[in-house]
């Protein structure tokens, strides 16, 4: 396959493991920190294609290699001039958020499974999957972006009303802050949250389970699922279009200044501690 | 009245109780499990229509008399040539799904009081009725069928999603496992879980509080909810489709064949643990 | 501001703090019962007014100063023939309904810092908020409408629905009944419940922490989760039509007369114990 072969062989930012032919697991590992940068796209799209096209792959998790985190938001010091340019795809989003739309209602059951920090486009990319288990100890999720003047691009604003309601769903985007683990389950942010030593045991379980199942079936079910829960495309070009407007404006740009001189985008108490690092003034 | 008359006279698989005009119960009483038979049908349809159609009752509690059992799936070891041929209700839908949508609208305040193992149809009706309570001990909620290579039939796609969100709602139906009371408490499956010696005083003392309020003032309140949260029939006709579509496949008809072999639909460790049960293979 | 000085000088039932330019803070000071009578609904009137027009404003808290309340129901024993016969505002709605949608739309995110008792128009209130936080020990929720023979008018079917599924959304409606925080947190009624002595420093700090961020970002994303996630105007309007006609029926007119008889609207156990005082026949 030729996803494969690429994310294999040509970049190991983001491994793809076949651990059977119905039972695939997506491995982001891009040390020390599996920041987002412009050539994370084409990695990604390449295996969700992959997994759009393959005809026996029913199952993928999503999981990282990296201490401390699963995936987190985009490389503002990378240039990034190429993501802004980057032509729509053919539902005419932007390439990450029509990459996320095509994971959702990709063949595909998706199982994010979370250690460490999922923030910005790794909590986006969480979102997107079908269900997501949190290590209590070890996993993080949140939309840091309002912190740092944006507009979060990739559909959290659709996704957590849907998943937990107005209220959390308003706290957890505009606060910007930390969620852990437990707070997650209790917000449906994540379906559950259970100690670090069961998570990989669970998610195989249950991956290797549904793979079990007769793929038709899955999909049909599914499909009834997505027509009842995810939110129109327009809801996600909208927040798409409203991120590019916010990262457009000189008191953002000022924001986004100031988070990097005090050491975003690096290793650091920026990275591990981001819900107090943009709450400080 | 005819309903209470048959119910309670020609058939006790299901059992009408008048509690007083205003409160009734209606006990699944088919041991040794609660099991779905053709037979049924009738009964609940008369029961369903008992329920619209008196115009003193206020509160309907459903109930089981069966150790273990709250109402499980269709007993594919019946005859079941009639149901498949059974002509639509005035909806268009199936008699099964209407049943489930007609009871949802019913004006009558319905509440499940889950003590076994409710699945496929069991947990269908129950997530057809206004509000589920469940033994914490006892209570094992399941839609098992995608496990037998069947599209649930009677609406959990819809239902399920819209209780839980999407994460939780594709977890509970793609894993086709079982769902213990605490769980199915966490994901909203169930308004609470509760010890189970609590249950059934919890349970009455709701009923009779609502019963003794005014019944235009409960049934104008309650279609607003209604209006806000009940799926549209098109998303249940959908899944029947789906639901007859997949019976009809050869791999589901052999999934079926080598679990009713493995003893599907009998007394035994098949049914009393049916969530390891289909994802053994 | 000329909300402020009305607040502050002619009537101390709601008091308008501003603790900087971009947080403000309402108190609900009304004692006994931080009952809501007609002359509250102009004062609210004219801080959500404020709200929408000023520029620099960005996080409003709502809390109380009255031991044991929040902000309660209508006062019945006040004149209510103004409020009855008040003209609708802009958008058609009664102005109560419509001062409710005012502020889930008005360019500020509220919070609800709920101690003491939320029912009735006070819970609605808390339920147009944006985010609720709860006392453990001493917040009540509740929608005690239905135990009155009343519809309630304030769009908690449509709220709660929402927030919590079908199936909770009709128990805390149609059972009429208090639910103590942490309770509330399990049903999503509030974002969390937690121990009393930490609710002020918790809702400070998370009101400081939005105010902090850029005004203009804050309100487009929480524009988007808006879109998502708020009930469209005619399902508030609807409500609000049962709830008068509710009012008009001489079976209601009993039920309170009854209450009113017996304490209702006055210090004491009717409003205390406010769930298990509509229960009693």
């Amino acid at each position: 396959m030729k996803g494969q072969k690429f994310a294999a062989t040509q970049n190991t930012q983001i491994r793809l493991t076949k651990c059977s032919p119905d039972y695939w697991r997506v491995t982001f590992d891009h040390p020390p920190l599996d920041i987002f940068g412009p050539e994370m796209l084409p990695q990604v799209n390449e295996i969700i294609t992959a997994l759009e096209t393959d005809e026996e792959v029913k199952v993928v998790v999503f999981d990282s290699a990296v201490e401390g985190f699963f995936l987190i938001h985009l490389d503002f010091l990378a240039k990034l001039d190429d993501l802004a340019h980057l032509p729509p795809g053919p539902t005419g989003l932007h390439p990450w958020p029509e990459m996320l739309v095509r994971l959702s209602r990709a063949p595909v059951v998706s199982i994010a499974s979370i250690r460490g920090r999922a923030t910005g486009m790794g909590s986006e990319l969480a979102l997107a999957c079908d269900m997501r288990f949190a290590s209590r100890e070890k996993a993080i999720l949140s939309q840091f972006e309002v912190g740092a003047g944006l507009v979060p691009g990739g559909g959290p604003m659709a996704q957590l009303s849907r998943l937990m309601g107005r209220g959390r769903a308003l706290e957890v985007i505009l606060s910007a802050n930390d969620i852990p683990g437990d707070l997650a389950e209790l917000y449906g942010y994540v379906n559950r949250s259970m100690p670090d030593a069961d998570l990989d045991g669970f998610v195989d379980a249950l991956a290797t389970r549904i793979a079990s199942f007769d793929k038709r079936t899955i999909m049909d079910t599914r499909h009834l699922v997505n027509v009842a829960s995810l939110p129109p495309d327009i809801e996600i070009e909208s927040g798409w279009n409203a991120c590019v407007a916010s990262m457009a404006r000189p008191a953002t740009q000022q924001r986004i200044k100031t988070l990097i001189e005090r050491g975003f985008c690096k290793p650091g108490d920026a990275e591990t501690r981001l819900g107090d690092f943009v709450g400080k003034r």
